[in-house]
Order: structure tokens, then sequence, then C-alpha cells
């Protein structure tokens, strides 16, 4: 963390994710010690989308640099559904998998709600399955989604103890939204949920002690809807254009803007972004450790 | 609803209760018509505590009542978990038998947790099963809990379109509070889950629109708790001592308090208790459909 010209601090996302996947690094040569066999993550690219070529190809090597095995399987975008859940059915099997992430968005033809229900929910280290989101909900240990760990980490990183403190959680996704505030119940934070139907955002969001933006709308949290001292977490990234024809990457968060108001504040790129593959390593690690202990 | 004295609208959940076992009576009948048997609801009671004896003779009784056909399983308070573990694997396989209804708390010597997750999610009327908290928290269809969900029909009822007010759940409960701020989140209501770590329960409670108590502490929530106008939904049944030695049940809420600021609450009883029991005949019923339209 460093310290802005206002005072406030600037969480440092990049520097949490690279100790958190040193410690993953740690643990999966402990495990490989003891196991004998080293975690391994299973990543399902169907189609050609560039975003998600980039993303598989980030997380396969993030894998092996944590010194876990990497299986990539790339299918063509013409994939039945049928052969994707033959695929699933096999990693589901395969010892050597702890993991499996079938990465989103699948092509239109797929049934992409069949496929995430496939997954063993022992392997689901996206956290995406029912029944994970279940546990979440019931308080019971399971995978959780890797972006909302990951700005669990950071404030907890940041302010110690969360208990009692008021969080707001701008947007309600399955992914994002709704898992970040069930994590922040269980740390005992009084949290609202906040989204599109909200009627005055700008007031609910000045109660809080901590701020989660995940909208998708570029720079929509400003200066004026933060309590001074605040810790803000953005998650959004979202691509603006400049007035010089270019192309530049921005938060939901103002970040110049709430910078002068809150007492921490992650940026974008840099915050919130390189936790969520380090999560995912992290989840890999987990799942591979529990499914160690039940034979 | 009647209006009481002071201008506050008393809800009455024994006549909507009533209303809504007549409008389930009505779907079993026609149920029948269609596929020619009566949906069914098994209640398992083990071992002999009174007040769970009261309500499970009560759910039988109402169930008989709305045209269902009722299978009550009682066993003794030393039945092994296997044993019971056994009842439930025949109750999923009997196809007379829409809804299993497990009547908590169960002994000490029972394996609630295990006993719970062998209830097929499709006749888990409870909706206690991980799969239907994972449901609700994705906003899938599912089995939701009674209590919440006779509490989102009351305010329903009273306030019509929910989108936009502002929510206040006091208790994180599985059963209660945590999918009553679920609920509520699906109607859009920007929703603040509170709790025994929550710094300031009044203001917090100040700003809410809608204000539901479900944390079992006798007349907890006062007057100036409320903000004047606001729907109080009351779901504490408290027993409590009398000056002249006797006893009687208040709710969460301190009722003739709260009466002359809230817009419209819930008496205790005849507010929230009514709702359960209906709400089970309903899931019921919403079982048996589900379970028709898939072979």
């Amino acid at each position: 963390m460093s310290a802005g010209a206002s005072g406030a601090r600037r969480i440092d996302g990049k520097a949490f994710a690279a100790g958190l996947r040193a410690r993953v690094a740690g643990q999966v040569a402990a495990f490989h010690q003891q196991a004998g066999r080293v975690p391994g993550l299973a990543v399902v690219l169907v189609g050609e989308d560039p975003a998600s070529q980039v993303y598989v190809r980030n997380k396969g090597r993030e894998t092996v640099a944590a010194g876990m095995a990497s299986f990539e399987h790339r299918l063509s975008a013409d994939t039945p559904t049928a052969t994707l859940l033959d695929l699933i059915a096999r990693l589901n099997a395969d010892d050597r998998v702890d993991g499996i992430l079938v990465q989103l968005p699948l092509p239109k033809g797929v049934d992409e709600a069949l496929v995430l229900a496939a997954i063993d929910p022992a392997k689901d280290v996206d956290g995406f399955h029912v029944v994970n989101a279940g546990r979440l909900a019931l308080g019971q240990p399971g995978l959780v989604p890797c972006t909302p760990l990951g700005c669990l980490m950071l404030l907890e990183d940041t302010l110690g103890d969360l208990a009692g403190l008021e969080a707001v959680v701008i947007g309600r996704s399955a992914i994002v939204g709704k898992p970040m505030a069930q994590l922040l119940l269980s740390r005992h934070c009084t949290v609202t949920l906040a989204h599109s139907r909200t009627r005055d955002l700008p007031a609910v969001c000045r109660r809080a002690d901590i701020v989660v933006a995940a909208v998708g709308r570029p720079e929509l949290v400003r200066a004026d809807w933060i309590k001074p001292g605040a810790t803000v977490i953005d998650v959004g990234i979202n691509r603006v254009s400049t007035p010089d024809g270019k192309t530049r990457l921005v938060g939901d968060v103002a970040f110049d803007d709430v910078e002068a108001v809150a007492g921490a504040l992650t940026p974008v790129p840099g915050g919130v972004g390189p936790m969520t593959i380090a999560c995912l390593l992290a989840n890999t690690m987990q799942a591979a450790e529990a499914r160690a202990r039940t034979p």
C-alpha cells in the first residue's frame, strides 16, 4: 500500500496477488510432498473469443508458475452441449483434476446452465455451482467465486477485522455482488445490497465504511458518494474512449475524484483485477486439499 | 387489514393465511382432476418434544383440510441417523409424497445436517436444502423457506410493488433473515441485513420503508426505531412472564409503541405465525406441480 498525495491509501492488488500466488506455490510444494502429486486445474475454452483466449492463456501460465498442473481443453464454437457434458464428466472423474473452470461466456448454441451444473461442486473453483452458492448462503464451507473472494482479502488486509462496519455493495450479480454481500456478512458487517433500482444511490453509499462497486458503469461512483475515510473497492473494468481517439481502462469509481475523500481505494488496473486469478489458484489448492481429506 | 386507533394498519396474517389456504385447496382440487391423485406431504417427527408435537398435529390437520394427503412418521428419540436416512430415501422414492418435512429440532444424537441434505431438493418444502438455498441466491426457481415467503406475501399484499423500497432485515438466520433478504432483493428492494454486530441498530432501522424483525428478542424494536409510515413485519414469537405470574406471547417489536408510528404492522400472535403453515401447503402444491411437469 502506498499513500497518495491526498492521504488516501492506494490498495496494491498487484502486490497482494503476487504474495498470495507465492503462498499458494508454497502450499502446492507441501501438498506435492504429502500427496505425491500436484494439484491440477482444467480450463475449458469453447470458441475463439479473443478476450477469453487471453484469460485462458494467463490462467494456464499462472497455474504452471504456482507449480500446479494445467490441463487446457479447447473446443470449436459449434461443439454440441452433449460433447461438453461428456468432457465435464471425464474431468469430474479424473483424479489429477482438482479444479474445473469453464471459460464464460459460452457460444450461444451451448446450454451454459446445464454445463455449469454438471461440474462436480468439489471441483467448482469458480464457485458458480448452485451447491456452492447455497453453501455460501448457509455459511457452510465451500468454494467461493474468485472476484469477491479477492475483494474480501484486500479489505481484510487493509482494515483488519471488519465486524460491525457498514458495507454497501453496488450491483447484485450472481458472480460478484451477491456473493460479496454474503462474504461481508460472514465477517459481521452490516451489509446493504444496492443496485439499479436503488432510489438514492449516492445517499446509500455515503453511509458506508466499505463500498464495493461492481456494476460495470464507468466512473459512476463520485467523491460526494463517499464518507470521508471509507474504503472503496472497485470491481469495474470498463474500456472508454479518450478525446485523442484512444481508449483506456477505468473502473466503476472516479478514481482521482474519490481518492481525495476515501481512506483507501483500489486502482483500475492493478486493484481487484490481479486478485481474480490468484484466488482461482487458491481455490484450486483448497479443492485439492479438501479432496485429499475425503477419500 | 384494520385501522388501529393510531391509524397504523394492522396486517391480518390470520385472514390472509385463510385466504391462501383456500386458494391452495382450489389448486389441489384442480390437480386432483388432472393428475388423478392429490398432493402429499410427509412429516417426520423424531422424539417427544411437546411443541414439535403440536406443530406436527397442526400441519397434519391443515394438510388434510386443504385436500392433500398427510403422511406422519413418528420415531422414538433414540432413532439412529441411519434409520432416519432410510426413511428419507423411501419418502424420496414414494410417488405419493410431494413434500417432505423433518420437524426440527432433531434429538441431539441425530446428525441433522446429514438428514436435511438427504431430502430430495424437489420435495424440500421447508426450503432448507443447500440446493434450494443456492437457487434462491442465484435467482433460480426453487422452494423457499415458509416463514420469509409468508412475510413477503404480507408485504406485497400491504404495499403492492416493493421495487426501490429500503428494507432492513434484523437477524441473519439461515431459516428467516438470509432468505428474507434474498426475497426482498428479488423484488428490487435496497436490502440491508442487520444483526447482533450492527453498531447502531436503531439508526439503521430508521432508514427503512420495510422492517422485518427476526431475532427472537422480546419487544426489541421501539417506536423511535421506525420511520413514520414504515411497514413492520414481526417474525418473533417470544413467551414472556407478566407481573401476575402468567405468561404471554410477544414479538420482537413493541407493538403498542410502534403502532403509533408505523404505517402498517403485523401483530403477535395473528401476524406472520399463521402464514408459515399456509406457505408450507403452498410449497407442497408447488412441488407437486413441478414434479408433475418433470416425468
